[in-house]
């Protein structure tokens, strides 16, 4: 068991790799806050999507709380957009890890993927005005087209 | 191509990946699960999203079943509640698994998530009075943060 | 470092992971795809969910960009549809590649859940009538729970 744990902490020792494991697990923690944030923006305006979730004691109020709100749906938003870009980040990012990159390549990568996933965030919520938020997406998208294309080189086998 | 699937086949060796393969593949099917539920009350409900979903023969009356419906909609939320959660799950768990955790530990990790997301589940569709529902997510969501811990203080590479 | 970077592409040289790899990447980025297609259809359709992103110098009509339009909805429901089904395959088909399958039996998987997510597209995005789009993602949902089979039969540790 000592032999096999050894042969898998290599993997976390090999630098390409301990970067992705870095990069990916902060852009998945940042995808966890939207959770919170929703909850935060739920609570503070009062507009929720299930009657379970509304607090007790409203009476005959307790429809109107069941409603949509503008700022909980633009977290939402930037929640779903997280969902659909982190995905292939940390598919597409996990492969190219695997694919033997780089150290210096595969930093740029990541740390730009990361930075623009945050931008990208703080430019969603504040908000500021575009193109930051287009631009900040479009970052993003094209780092991991081009994790896809080196894995792709790497390892084709259709 | 032996010794290869040899080396391969020693990570699902490994107790510690076992044990994420299979609870990583619960969740998932459990979350692929909620398609099912949401096509069943779909059908039951003649609540469509999309005018060819809509049974034939139906007339003028095809329009009205392209609608959204109370039932329909908790089932999709707590699917999309299960993307959001599962999937970093999925991810830090991975890595997790791989940063070299005692088995002891990493089983109570994976354990506890499982049980909350499948009472989380439950507590969504029943529907039970919060905070059931709030509480098992909470759950799930602590232990995902206290992987992304153990995987940063064992494999920080910024 | 050298040695341990050769470990690490003795993964992506193994023949079942280079699979797993590239029909991984297809999907995902197909995936990706559907986040340029909405682009493309909120632009074409002047249908925008966020104030910032109505083009300037509309004055007064602004507001009446900020619509839903039914063929963007269509595509933001298929991007949904490839989270819920590609995540899932990316998981377990992951495991799967690791819990030595045959190479046959591992490319028949993966290129069946490939070609059926490109037809589920098609269907959903032409429309086609049904059942084409309900046949094509049910065998991608098969294709998955087959893997997620083997990859608990082979295993399983609870």
């Amino acid at each position: 068991r000592i032999a096999e744990m050894a042969k898998l902490t290599q993997l976390i020792d090999n630098e390409v790799f301990r970067a992705y494991a870095t990069y990916a697990t902060i852009v998945l923690l940042k995808m966890m806050l939207m959770s919170s944030i929703t909850a935060y923006f739920r609570i503070r305006r009062k507009a929720f999507a299930n009657p379970e979730d509304v607090p007790p004691g409203k009476g005959e109020n307790a429809k109107k709380y069941l409603r949509t709100d503008t700022d909980v749906e633009r977290v939402r938003r930037n929640h779903l957009n997280d969902l659909e870009n982190i995905v292939p980040f940390f598919g597409i990012g996990l492969l190219y890890a695997l694919s033997g990159p780089e150290l210096s390549t595969a930093l740029l990568h990541f740390r730009i993927f990361a930075g623009a996933r945050i931008l990208h965030t703080i430019a969603y919520l504040t908000p500021l005005p575009q193109p930051g938020r287009g631009l900040s997406w479009a970052v993003g998208y094209v780092v991991t087209i081009s994790m896809a294309y080196k894995v792709l080189k790497t390892g084709l086998y259709l």
